[in-house]
Parts: structure tokens; sequence; C-alpha cells
């Protein structure tokens, strides 16, 4: 029979660490880069596409489908999994993180959050409760806590009042997931450690987190605009104390260079909308930097995006070809590109864990580094 | 050694002709529906998920490639079959349709048509030999002789003045054509018949060309506001004096009981950008009508599109799923209806394809339209 959720660790690189999880709909495997599927589809991508590139989960986000087309209706046609056609692992986060960065005149109380549809103005209230039942209705595999992404930046005293709802909303929502038993019994909860930069605060929250017991526990509060420097010095002190025999997964990160120096750090899961995002407006990643495929330099250039990569858009297409369907307005230009770039990301994790596995992570990011121009450079 | 151009009637029931043409790159089974791939991409489809659905041929828009990337640029990128990774037949249309359709500030003279791009305000000369120049730079495999499609309505003098200047045009498309011989030896010309809605006219047309002499002979000036009963009273009268040995191409048709119609009335070969474009609109097509999927009726109907349909969008999704992908504005729903409304048009002349060739053409048609319901009803 399979696991619920299984973590193992295969092998460590300094702080990073190789491994698996193995859950009901399958094994994931770590570090782990998991495409955005924001209103059940990962945009202009086939489900069966987002699995070649070597995606084993997605992120489905809650705010989104409790709106439209609610958890309700997901529920009754079968569940997410059924619904947008995808069998394997699906994580999706408590919709905490978008009423706050999507809607208006919502209102914090210790219940939770109530706020306006963005859709049709209509009131609702978001409780750690309601969010796992949200949760339990889409089918999700690993479900979130719900808690406050406490917003950056803010004095030690706010983010020690953020920090605490948290941690109370982090118990219940672990009581409101229990109650779910047939669900709980083949999914996993997640606990998320907020605490903004301070390194007080994120202990208490990791010490607390523990307390309650989690499958996984998720560094929240970052990647809000702190950026890479500061990110990175807040990983550096909270990585040492957070949980070993546990998955550790930054929320909502990142750039490739971010997933690097995060991994080395010893995350284990990212979530991102990056290389989708990015796909539908004409960015293209490559080893030696992103590059802009709107831009003309492109339009006579008869090489794929990467050399290096074995997507559809770099076999069998030409920068130009790109290039003119970006100019164009063209879907398949948002298609092919979005393709590319999650293979690109499913690249990076499985050179990350290749690196891992065979003891030479300093010198594989190092190289990239090297390599990979950040920012946003156009290099030829 | 594969033919240039060899079409091969294997069976007739009434008008209605069951054939081949065997080109240089692939075979066409005719009667044939042609996707239009305008500006070098059949929207928001792979071209090897087109070829799936059993398309043995594209359309491509020569007004629209001469403009963005430009036939130039196409030709030194390897030719539009490279560009845009479709290596079976490519029909071009010679760009005048567009031009009128599609410009402002045009003027016509015996030479050609002088207009602005709609892209940058510049000023292009399209001639009968500059359209064969730009087909021949992209490597069309069928080549469309420049023409000009007469308006509708129009008076009979009207109609007589603009196909007798089409007809002076096919010569010098001819003459074109011929002059650049490495592609003439591997592709074909094809000419258009005009003269509205005059039967004597048509009969002309028919003559002329016949003089000239091409490879196959389109229908022209026809889905251009006239209507279904028109349009069958001009092929009624059209059709038995088209030549018998060559196919016959009804340009921009059409609706699925308009191409049931005219393959009675003895067309080979269609083209059209309904089922492409209504994909992107919410329009699904089914054996009882087309269907609007951003209609609140789909949002908890757990069934397919279409029950007989093979395609992705019908075998692994719901209505209720697309209707949500619609509504939410998401590529992929562009992408799932577009995929379903290709298939349905390529079962569609599958099907009327082998009752041609089993002598019951008289009954596919009367049962196709006894099911199904025209206009814009939505059937459940």
């Amino acid at each position: 029979m399979k696991p619920r959720f299984k973590y193992t660790v295969h092998a460590t690189d300094g702080a990073a660490r190789l491994g698996t999880i193995e859950m009901k709909r399958g094994e994931i495997r770590t570090p782990a880069f998991m495409p955005v599927g924001t209103a059940g589809t990962v945009k202009a991508m086939l489900p069966e596409n987002v699995r070649s590139t070597g995606a084993d989960i997605l992120l489905g986000n809650t705010y989104h489908l409790m709106l439209r087309p609610t958890a309700e209706r997901v529920h009754k046609l079968g569940g997410l999994h059924k619904f947008m056609n995808w069998d394997r692992p699906i994580l999706t986060d408590s919709g905490g993180f978008q009423v706050m960065s999507l809607t208006e005149l919502r209102k914090m109380s210790e219940e939770g959050v109530e706020f306006r549809s963005h859709l049709d103005g209509s009131k609702i209230m978001l409780t750690p409760e309601r969010s796992m039942e949200i949760q339990r209705l889409l089918g999700s595999d690993i479900v979130m806590s719900f808690d406050e992404c406490t917003p950056f930046p803010a004095t030690e005293d706010v983010a020690k009042e953020s920090m605490e709802l948290s941690m109370r909303w982090a118990k219940r929502s672990r009581e409101g997931f229990d109650s779910g038993e047939e669900h709980a019994a083949r999914s996993a909860l997640f606990g998320i450690v907020q605490g903004s930069v301070y390194e007080e605060l994120r202990y208490e929250s990791i010490d607390k987190l523990a307390d309650i017991g989690f499958d996984g526990y998720a560094v929240g509060g970052l990647a809000v605009g702190e950026g890479q420097e500061m990110m990175f010095k807040v990983l550096d002190f909270t990585m040492p104390r957070m949980m070993k025999d546990t998955p550790r997964y930054l929320m909502g990160v990142g750039k490739p260079d971010d997933i690097v120096g995060a991994v080395e750090r010893g995350i284990d899961m990212f979530d991102c909308v990056m290389p989708t995002r990015s796909g539908r407006t004409g960015q293209g990643f490559t080893w030696r930097g992103a590059i802009n495929l709107k831009n003309a330099r492109h339009k006579d250039d008869d090489r794929p995006i990467e050399e290096a990569c074995a997507c559809p858009a770099c076999t069998q297409y030409s920068r130009a070809y790109v290039h003119h369907l970006i100019k164009s307005g063209e879907i398949l230009g948002s298609m092919l590109l979005t393709w590319h770039n999650l293979q690109f990301y499913q690249d990076l994790m499985a050179n990350l864990r290749d690196a891992i596995g065979e003891g030479r992570l300093t010198q594989y990011a190092n190289s990239f580094r090297e390599t990979y121009r950040m920012g946003d450079i156009d290099p030829l």
C-alpha cells in the first residue's frame, strides 16, 4: 500500500538534501519545483505536457478556485484532480496570501478574514476551518495551514503579533484538517513558519509549529519584496533550526538563482508563477540568463531559445519563429515559451538533484552563477 | 518518385467525388478541410496536434506573412514549412482577398493593388507577379492565382469587369508561377472562378481559366454575405461546368452544413477560420449543433462536449471544466476548444469521404441535417 506521506533523504551535500516524498498519488523528487495551476490549469499548458517536463506535483490556488468554479462545484465534479486531468499530487495554498494581495475592503479578526470577491463583490469569510474544508473539497494532497503572510517591511512588534496569530491559526488548521478523517488519512498538512526578518520570531514560530506537529514545514513571508540578499540572510539563520525529518518548502520562490541559493541552504520545495507568467510575456530562460523574445534582435535568429533544451520549442522552432509569434500576439507563442520555461525550471531541479547526489552542489551552483546573468539582461 | 500533383478520383456519388491528391510533401484525401494557419500558426495549436485530427494540408495567408515576418525572412529561415514545423502540403492564398478586406486607402489598377500595411502604414504594391513571388518564397505547395474577390452584391456589369480583370491576372499569375522553374517543378497552381451570382459570367470565367490551364480550380467570390441558399444556387449552375479531372476548391467555406451541401455539389476542398476562431470564443461543435460553452447551463455538466469525439477535450475533460476555463479567460480553454473543433471538422470530412466511398452520401447528408441544428442554437 502506498504511504500517506513518507519523506526519505537519500543524500545530503552541505545543508542541501536529495530526497523523495512518497504519497498515495505518486512520488515527488526533491528538491522539487511545483508549477502553479492557479485556476485549475497551468496556464497555456496541457497537464500531460507539464508532466513531460518532469513535474511531480502542481500547486493549486484555494482563493481562485473557491470563487470560481467554487470548491463545492469542483467536489461535485469529482475533485480537482479529475476536473483538471492531473492524477499526481497537488499542493493547495490556504487562500490567505491571495486574500491579502488580491482583495480590497478585507477585515482581519481573530476568527479569520472577511473580504469581497474580486469577481462579483460578494462578502466572504475565510477562516482556518473554512480553508481546511475548501482544500478538502478540492481533494488536495498537500494542504497548507491558513496563515497571515506578514507584509514586508514590518516592525518587530507587528511581525510578532502577526506570527502569533498565524500560530493560533496553525493550531486551528491542524484541528480542522484532522476533523476531515477520510481526507486526512490520505493527504498531508504543512505548517508555515512566519516571523519576518527577525531571528527570534522565526525560532519561536518553528517551536510552536513543532509542538503542533505537521508533515512538512514551509518558510512563509519571503519573496515579498525583501530582495534576494535579505531572503538568503533569513534562510541562513532559519534553516539550521528547521525540522530535519520533514520537507521544507519556500513559498512563492523564485527566480532560477533564488532557487539555487535556497537549495544550498536546505530548501526542498518551491513554487512560482515565474516560468509560466514570463512565458506569456515573451521571456525565455537560458543557461546564460533570461532573454526577451520580443526583442527585434531575435527576428532573424535561426537558433533555438536554448541549445541544451529538449522541449518542443527548442527542438522544433527557431528564436525567429517564437519572436514572430510573440510580436503577432499568437497564443502558440505563449504555449511554446511556457513549455520551454517549465522545462528549464525542471531541468534546473534535476541538475540540482544530480549535483547533491554526487556531492558536487557547491561546484554546480558556482558554475551556474558564473554563467547565468541575473536581472533583465538579454544575452546573445 | 512522388508526383508533383496527381489527382485521382476513387469513387463518385452523385456530383460528389472521393479522391486523393498526391504531392511531393504528402497525400491529401478529398473532400478535404484545410485548417487556416494565418500568420504561420494554426492559432492555439501545435502542428503535430493539427495533424493528429486528420488534417492533410494547411492554408497560409500570403497577406499576413508578407507583412510579418515578410516572405523574404521566411525564405531565409528555410521556408514556411520549416518555420512553422509542418512538413506536409501547404496551400497559400494570393493575398488579394485580405488586401481588400483588411486594408484601407487601397488603389486598384490593371497592374494590381496598392495599399497601406495595417501594421506600420507602409505603402505596398501587390500584383499577380509579386503574389507568385511571395508564395514561391514561402515555399507553398498549392499556389493560388492572384484575383479580385468580387464584392457581394455586385451588378452584372461590375461583376463582369471584375471577373475579366481576374482572368487577365490569372494569366499573369500562370506566367509568374511558371517563371519560378524550380518551385514550379514541385508545386501546383490553382485558378479561381469568379462571376458573382451570374451564370454566364461563371461559365465565361471557367472557359477562360481552362484556356490558361491550372492544376486545380477554385470557386471564389462566395461566402461573402450571399447566404447559404444563394451560395448553393451558384454551385448548382457552376459545378456541372467545372473541370472534372482536377480538384475543385470552395474558398473560405464554411459552416458544417455549408460543407455537407457543397460536397454534395461536387466540391473537393475547403478552408475556413470557423473551427479555430469559434474555438477561441467559446463555441464548440457537436453533431446536434454548435454549443456556447460560455453559457452558465454548462457549469455543472460533467459530460464531454461531444460523446462521439476522440479529441483530448472530449476524452479528458467535462463541459463544466471547459466552461470554467472560458469564463476565467484561460488560454487552455481556447486550446481545448480549438482542438475539438478541428477534430469535429476532420471527423465530418472523414464521414463524408466514407459515405461517398460507400455510395450513401445522400443518406448521410440527410441524416446529418436532421440532427444538426443550424444557427446559434445551444442544444443540450
